[in-house]
């Protein structure tokens, strides 16, 4: 009897033969899922400014563009496992409070004087603040200054969506109730020091505001130590006080200063990941392709694809990445080339 | 100028509006993927007998077949984020020697005599032992006595797929070299005692076989000690010596008793399950569906589906899931009714 | 002005100069505190057995011979952190109930049929078993069967003390109430298996009786393994499985086996050690000090103080030590000669 | 045949009886050792300063008056478990380099200019500043500037000394090579960020200098935020950002904010505690005694005695401990009153 007739014959049982698709069930390598693309916040800019014509923020709930990789139209991905969009908010504007099972990070872009409430707290936002939305927190953002202000959101949407653990809350009011003075959180898990017998309830950080402003200090520092890694450059990860590991569970965040005039070897990793710039400028290069870097440019780079970075003027990046998901997982590699 | 003329401005910047889409993205709670099924090992068994007709072990590298979801045709999924296959040894075959990302779980089914070998040890494999291929690690398999010998696989196939850290390498050699003697992971590491000094280098068990003589006391002790749990009857997890976790890095294991004439109250978690009966019969319940249980039935639970599960003798049942990638990443949530 | 004046001068502001103090408090290396000593249990046996012409269980609350460091002398010290003494209990006593702040830990000698409860579960004891008595757990023994029973007391006596954190407890009754049946906790914690969901509430480990029987053999199983440490012989800790840590957390409770002709190179570690023979013959040699070890026979060996150890047979050896509270505290070296 | 005689008979054989002695080994309660007592800086600080004139850093190796508890005479502790001393830096001078595994913390007190070099950075202090030196590390102290420096040096001598893991080496160099800029941990391991691919290989912080500045900010930031802990004030750790923990392994290192007019309620606890007090004045009361507390001012409280604190105006006090070496080893208790 031959094996077609006996795959047509076990197909209603809802069996199939494991060895035709072995091969590409379990590869020798991965092949990379979306492509390598750059988004010139310059191009951006005008269409994002235009979408508070077309929509407010109440009434999208969130107004924002989503940015999708080239090769997955429609999926609303950056990366097979992660999201991105540039968020915008006018003055007056509330997008009004809700909570969800996926994590969101915020990459500030542009403007001042908005906030963002979690869990109670509202912290205000300037260019080059990471804050953090941990995951089934109320938040809403508002803005009560002037001119309009826009962040880069990263969430694991793809991520909670695979996992099939995704929930989603709306607040009876349009603003969660505000319970604690503005720095709070900072000044009680981000100074060096906790509370005494407290612990975290939470796999996400409970700093959910890392200011630029200490950052940037931190880098420049490093630039005085010594040389900067070869394949990284001066690599820095945003940190979970309560227990030094990443600051959030499913993404990882990253912020790197290449010096001016260096230049890093190929690299790659398992992990897929959105580049955003910060200051300085530079290219980034993966595999045949060339970007150009300059601020608030964001460049997604797909697992496993070598890249390198050179840098004109000393060049901050910010990144995120699926990289602590795929180490807590097991996954993750990387290759210095 | 209306919002569709907008949308198709910025399609060609890679850019789509986020309000449009942000319901069904971010949901209120759950879609369950796939669908609960049952597969009756006495059907099964004369089609996963028959295999050894139609092509050999080392011919077909493993000789299984996939349970597929009947939802997700093609896919090779028995859920979203699992894969599951019966796989069959006949005495004298060698399955050879490779190595791969994804991790592997095998649960016996019927036959002795047969072996698998990981990482340099022969552990010989008897009904109802749970057996541990961690990730790159070298393995194969044979058989040197007589009979079929049949198990279930269980593996994180789609979850690697989904990260994009997909690595498989073949040996040289059919066989990888044995090093170490057989028992010597379970003296080393599962007698209630580690090497002084010894780290693991893995997320996974360094015991990789747990007998079921040892389980199945265990069970047994249990019911003398009291009620079962009203939701799970008495419900263990198969753990890491190295630090009390999960066995594995992906993919939860769990044996559990249902006491003759139990009925268990409605539960579902977010995790998607794949059920073993081991000993005993019984009833699985998935909404309306009811699923009966004899040894060797694999039932699939999709996540946040309820479902009952009654015993009319003792139950013994085996069960995998993810679990324990979902409680790594924030996802996992559960809910007694 | 001398310095002998100022130092008269400060001292009534409680004040002294660390300079002429700085190199005694603060050493070049240790310095043992105590001396190395044996007893040979066949010389302890009938003083040990006499006690109970002497007085009851009862009345002793705990009937123990203390092993005393013969350089501590009325210090109950057999080593500056450790205790070390001798129980015995005979047929229908019962050693009352209490709690203390103090572990212990159990190393069975002889005899059979006696009991130790802990926490609600009688455990039975027999020759070469490590039992646990958690720190603040209600616990009292018993003798039901024929013959006495004497066992090894380690208990981190001195350390509680040193910390000031002494708290004991008598119970009401003269033995507390027994809830779950014999062998709950060993098929519970320690088969491989956790019960999903528990959390250990305590530092010591869920298991508290390791049976002599299933060491042993995996004592066995390591001997076909390979050759053992050249310092240490076949070295085995035994283990929380809540965490892979220690099974309690402030004595490091040891067994190894070292083979038959086998002579362990010099050795010495920080931590300060009680060793207990269990099978076999040899010698301990601590410096010029060689001490014959038999079955059951103790011997003390300070912290830093080089020791080797010669089998004429294969020769089995309990040990415990402070290594754990070193550990954890940043003090434990070792070093191999 | 009487006790006495059989006491006397096994005394040569090394062993006694625990029955007598069990009441006293394993007290109801624990007895504190030491007396509370302050230490007033006004008072202090000419004697400080005259120890200028008697010896030299270089002379003395370290310049430092013990403080000693007033019921340990010659014992060098200001509690069983802690060392307390002022050091006194003049300009010019050099404190010449060694290590040694004992952890020491310096809590600034008066001056400026003076740095502590460890690890190869040299810190410089300011008062409030509270700064490590890590277990076996080398390091130096030195003073640039003009006018006298004194410091409070906490260690864990008795600590050490009881474990019997006390080494010490000195440099062959006065001075150990500086390797890192000034400020290169605080931006590597204390500013929210961590270096990619980073571990740990102490149990030490990275971070060997929190600045007062940044701790004051912290402590003003809480006032805002509610009300003060009924027996604590607002009390704060400082901690290891490599994992959250504890700053030392031995020493738990603490600072409070006690707001103006506040007065806590009966606290104790079994760690015994040195107070510093930093800003504010106000009055720690233990038992009968009062204790006014000023800047400068040093309290030492034996464990388990209740204390209270008045708050004249804003008093902030640092605090030291072997709390955390108790929750190590499962001996910490508190009782709030």
């Amino acid at each position: 009897m031959s094996r077609e007739a006996y795959y047509q014959r076990i197909a209603p049982q809802h069996m199939a033969p494991l060895w035709t698709r072995l091969k590409s069930l379990v590869p020798k390598e991965p092949t990379p899922v979306g492509v390598a693309h750059r988004w010139a916040y310059s191009e951006l800019r005008p269409y994002v400014l235009e979408a508070a014509e077309h929509i407010s923020a109440e009434e999208a709930e969130r107004r924002v563009l989503i940015l999708e990789n080239p090769a997955l139209v429609g999926s609303s991905q950056i990366t097979q496992t992660l999201y991105a969009g540039l968020q915008l908010i006018m003055p007056g504007e509330v997008a009004p409070a809700h909570r969800h099972t996926q994590s969101a990070l915020r990459f500030i872009v542009e403007g001042s004087g908005a906030y963002t409430a979690v869990d109670g707290e509202k912290t205000l936002m300037a260019p080059g603040d990471f804050v953090i939305t941990p995951s089934w927190t109320w938040h809403h953002h508002g803005h009560d200054a002037s001119g309009p202000m826009v962040w880069l959101d990263g969430l694991d949407i793809p991520i909670t969506h695979f996992f099939g653990s995704t929930f989603r809350e709306d607040h009876r009011d349009e603003e969660a109730a505000v319970t604690r003075p503005t720095g709070d959180a900072l000044a009680r898990y981000g100074s060096g020091l906790l509370p005494v017998g407290w612990r975290s309830g939470s796999l996400n950080s409970p700093v959910f505001n890392y200011p630029y402003a200490r950052t940037r200090e931190a880098l420049h520092a490093l630039t005085k130590a010594g040389a900067p890694d070869a394949h990284l450059g001066h690599l820095m990860r945003y940190v979970n006080p309560a227990d030094g590991g990443w600051a959030m569970p499913t993404m990882a965040t990253m912020i790197r200063l290449v010096p001016r005039a260096f230049a890093t070897q190929p690299y790659r990793s398992s992990d897929s990941a959105v580049f955003v710039g910060v200051e300085g400028t530079g290219e980034l290069r993966v595999g045949e392709q060339g970007f150009a870097i300059t601020p608030h440019d964001i460049v997604v780079v797909p697992g496993w694809m070598a890249y390198t970075i050179h840098a004109d003027s000393d060049l901050v990046l910010f990144s995120y990445s699926d990289r602590v998901a795929q180490e807590k997982l097991g996954f993750w590699r990387e290759q210095r080339q």
